[in-house]
């Protein structure tokens, strides 16, 4: 699982996150021009692919070693999958 | 800039994508599994994308085009140009 | 349509595109490194992504343009609506 | 590296993508409309991450379950760290 440190950065950045989408309804009710509020929009977005990052590499770091040092070659190809999956779950193709 | 039915809409989905974003910093800080809140990130972008995309709609239909329907040739390369940029913004390449 | 000028630049970033695709198909048959396969691989969607735009700013100057300052207000939605759509089916969300 | 099959079958891929390339070219000299080019693109974009995901899937099952099996540690970190840097340079955050 995550790591202590690793845990409270991500809870920090998913808090600032939180704020900057209040930050955007805000925008929006003021009628900022629709530019803006999608400049913003996607700021988020990069925000939240930045966290994804941190979780996938202490991932595989923790998870994905044990695993796939581990004797269960079911375990393996599961976890292996897992990141497989999440890979064309997130990519641009 | 956004009609009011539209900025409703838009401000309700950006109410929920911050409950969304709460309910993953708690995922977070109760060690729910990596690959779980990665899925959760996944689905707040998803939703983002598509109160982007009711934002540009919307844009398109009244600013964009005034703007291209009035007389200033200066405005219209400057709307179209925006345009332009958004979707080079958010798009894959 | 697309003017002479920025046909043949799209032709040539393309013609070059293929020919790219062909280096990669040597990679592979050649049993290059999977990571340095996907790197070009992405290099080529990158390259796309620029034709793409390319295309796109030409059509917002001339029919996204005449249609919208023209006269038949169901072929100004249409051209709109196309725009929406690609940019939906282009974004990340 | 990647199997027999597995390279034999990315190379059909590629050779496929390739020939649609080279149709694009004809749509762009016969002066399709611009949206039924990009629609073109976005297919061979689909049809490229389509690749990508083959090779990571292969290469997760074969070098990187080597090297986390193995005992250089340096070794394990480096190829963990290689997925993680395509993970970000193809997510769409």
């Amino acid at each position: 699982m995550i790591d202590e440190t690793a845990r409270k950065q991500i809870v920090r950045r998913l808090q600032s996150i939180e704020g900057h989408i209040r930050g955007i309804q805000r925008m929006v009710e003021e009628n900022s021009y629709c530019i803006d509020i999608m400049k913003q929009i996607n700021a988020v977005d990069a925000a939240l692919g930045k966290v994804n990052q941190i979780i996938l590499e202490n991932h595989l770091s923790t998870c994905v070693t044990s695993a796939v040092r581990g004797d269960d070659p079911h375990e393996r190809e599961r976890v292996l999958q897992e990141i497989a999956d999440v890979f064309e779950m997130t990519s641009k193709g």
